[in-house]
């Protein structure tokens, strides 16, 4: 009786939630050197005592910062190996010159050096202000204490001061972790940290996230598990469409864990991405609702990406949703804009499942109901285009997420300095 | 002495401004049938008794209104020829279905059955609310009203009566006049109108403008002039980066004044076009600051439009914009991210004349002569990619205009029906 509720409660093979810790084989500490504010800790140091595979994807930004420069680099040489990740916020380290690239240097070699690890096996990176040097007469010390600090951490200890540490406009720390069941009494885990952007604030830069399993999963699996996960969830949400010179995720597998079926780890470290994800775009001062777009019917997969992507990113949608406002003329004309091919006329679309456009024309449906749709905390967009049909309709789909345009956004990223 | 201060005032073969009048074989007349609000002109008619060559540009939209569908299909049987245009505001006549459709014909067909002219030689279009159906049962009669004050109306009048009855949320009309001096005493002009859409308020659809010439060109001439003319102004503007289902720019000559220099009327009407461009972005509630980013020395003249439009376009750009904040690291990290190739260290950026930006770096500059050229109500953003050089660097250069979003914008955006 007992067995078989055990049993129920965690099936071989299930991705379960978890608690916000790191996996085995990690150890956080965090330190405060008055890059962000004096007092506020604003370093995170994340050390793989016994190694770890690793992966990462940095922006595609060509301004991309002196640390995404360090970091690429060591991930090469190293051939997808890391031992720690040092992060720090309120200075993104970059338009800073050959000043910035020496200064993001120094890091790795202070890390490299209180940790005893080779410096290709440390990876990079900052968030905060762009243009700006970083106090490195303040930065060195500090990495000395976190390092002395480590050894007296807790392995797998709590996600928190770490995903706390990394924070520069966020509201809440990021935090997610998954479970996977490897049967026979084994589990590995999946955890992730993140930073950014719901509403960025100026000069901000940008999105940064850590996932970190214990499976023994080799570089290259890792990567191609990361670019799968970071596809249904980085990739897939807007706040103002400015790809920042410093976004990055890394991915860490310190294999303390034991092997894990592929593709549980795959769908763990996505669900662990797009709670971070979902998080990004719903944290942020002047965040009022959240919008999904699903594109269905289209001709290709990239297709309902594009008319996914270019309505939950038009002005004049993201201001409606904003107003609550039963506006489906943008929706339907941010379709007819996207550049993708289909006729007008077979394009149905719902909004909080309710039918509102067919036929070329608004179909008739209650106000108050279409009202309600438009104005909860998050509203549910889905638009088929009719250009194919069945199982292939639902296979060329695609989501993409937002939040409304709000006021507050606007007086946050203009009168900072005023 | 005389004949020289003469000649030097109005040289042959110059473009001067002119009065704000239609050109010689242009009537107009105005109408209310209170589709906009009871008691304003919502009905602009146009007529070229003696018909006109025709041109036009259409929204690229796949929900391109039904009048937009009338006017492509009428130019084309035509072969390029118009004797009357008819517009109205207050409705855009967009996502209507075949009722619609019936709607936008029988506006046509009023104004052929009233001016006895072919119904192919008249063009339509409408601009405000998406998804209603206009009140035809007001606007047939208006339309019989209209024509009959056609006869008593001036050949060559006003153009503010028409360009006030297309306004919708547009705070003042539109106009822009040009003369061009044929030697001999003989000059020949261009005209026009615009509506729309500094900042457009919900629902609007959006853009419409009206170029007139009573130069004698032929429909392919005066097509290739004016697509000419809008990719120097209409083309190279942004308010909120979303096409509407109604844009469309028509060209139309009279021929009354003879023939003219194909060059010279290029040139006015690109300036014509240019003024109305500006006027558009400059215009709208919640207008605070305009912006032109100019990019040289790229590799190509496409790529220097798409980092010039990358960087106009910006949200968070536009909002620093707003905020009189000399953010320059968002100039740089949208000019990183526009998807064209260039090196980050031969970036030179200049605001206002000043340098800010060069070798990757931040340069010193005077901290109060920044925050001023940051200030004003116009804001010069000039950027050299340094992929190109000297005639090159030049030719591959371009202009985009924008404006600040402002948190009136997004307030008119979204607040409009709470």
């Amino acid at each position: 009786m007992t067995t078989t509720t055990t049993h129920a409660a965690s099936a071989p093979n299930a991705v379960t939630s978890a608690p916000l810790r790191w996996p085995r084989g990690f150890r956080a500490s965090v330190g405060a050197a008055a890059i962000k504010k004096p007092g506020r800790d604003d370093l995170g140091l994340l050390a793989m005592p016994g190694g770890a595979t690793a992966a990462a994807i940095f922006t595609r930004n060509l301004f991309a910062a002196a640390p995404i420069e360090v970091s690429r680099r060591h991930l090469k040489d190293s051939r997808g190996h890391a031992s720690a990740v040092i992060l720090n916020s309120g200075c993104a380290n970059a338009a800073t010159g050959p000043r910035g690239l020496a200064n993001a240097q120094e890091m790795v070699d202070a890390v490299s050096l209180a940790l005893g690890c080779a410096g290709e096996a440390v990876l990079v990176n900052s968030t905060g202000v762009i243009g700006v040097q970083l106090p490195m007469d303040r930065i060195v010390p500090e990495i000395a204490h976190m390092a002395a600090r480590l050894a007296a951490s807790e392995d797998g200890g709590s996600l928190e001061p770490f995903a706390r540490a990394i924070m520069t406009t966020d509201t809440k720390p990021k935090m997610s972790a998954r479970r996977i069941d490897c049967g026979g009494g084994r589990s590995v885990h999946v955890a992730g940290v993140a930073k950014g952007a719901g509403m960025i604030r100026p000069d901000m830069a940008t999105m940064i996230s850590v996932l970190a399993t214990d499976a023994d999963v080799d570089a290259r699996t890792l990567d191609r598990i990361l670019r799968h996960a970071a596809d249904a969830s980085y990739h897939r949400i807007s706040v103002d469409g400015d790809t920042s010179t410093n976004d990055s995720v890394f991915a860490l597998a310190s294999g303390a864990g034991g092997a894990c079926d592929e593709a549980l780890l795959a769908q763990a470290f996505r669900e662990v991405a797009c709670d971070l994800a979902k998080m990004i775009v719903c944290d942020g001062e002047g965040f009022e609702r959240s919008l999904a777009v699903r594109v269905s019917g289209a001709a290709t997969k990239a297709d309902a990406l594009k008319v996914a992507e270019t309505v939950a990113s038009s002005l004049l949608v993201r201001t409606a949703i904003t107003g609550g406002d039963p506006n489906w003329g943008r929706i339907v004309a941010a379709a007819g804009r996207a550049g993708v091919a289909f006729r007008p006329n077979d394009l149905e679309l719902h909004v909080g499942g309710i039918l509102i456009f067919r036929d070329g024309e608004p179909c008739p449906a209650d106000r108050d109901a279409v009202r309600a749709a438009f104005n909860g905390s998050h509203v549910d967009i889905a638009i088929s285009l009719g250009a194919s049909e069945g199982a292939e309709a639902e296979a060329n789909s695609d989501t993409f997420l937002s939040c409304g345009l709000t006021t507050e956004y606007v007086r946050l990223n203009a009168d900072y300095t005023t």
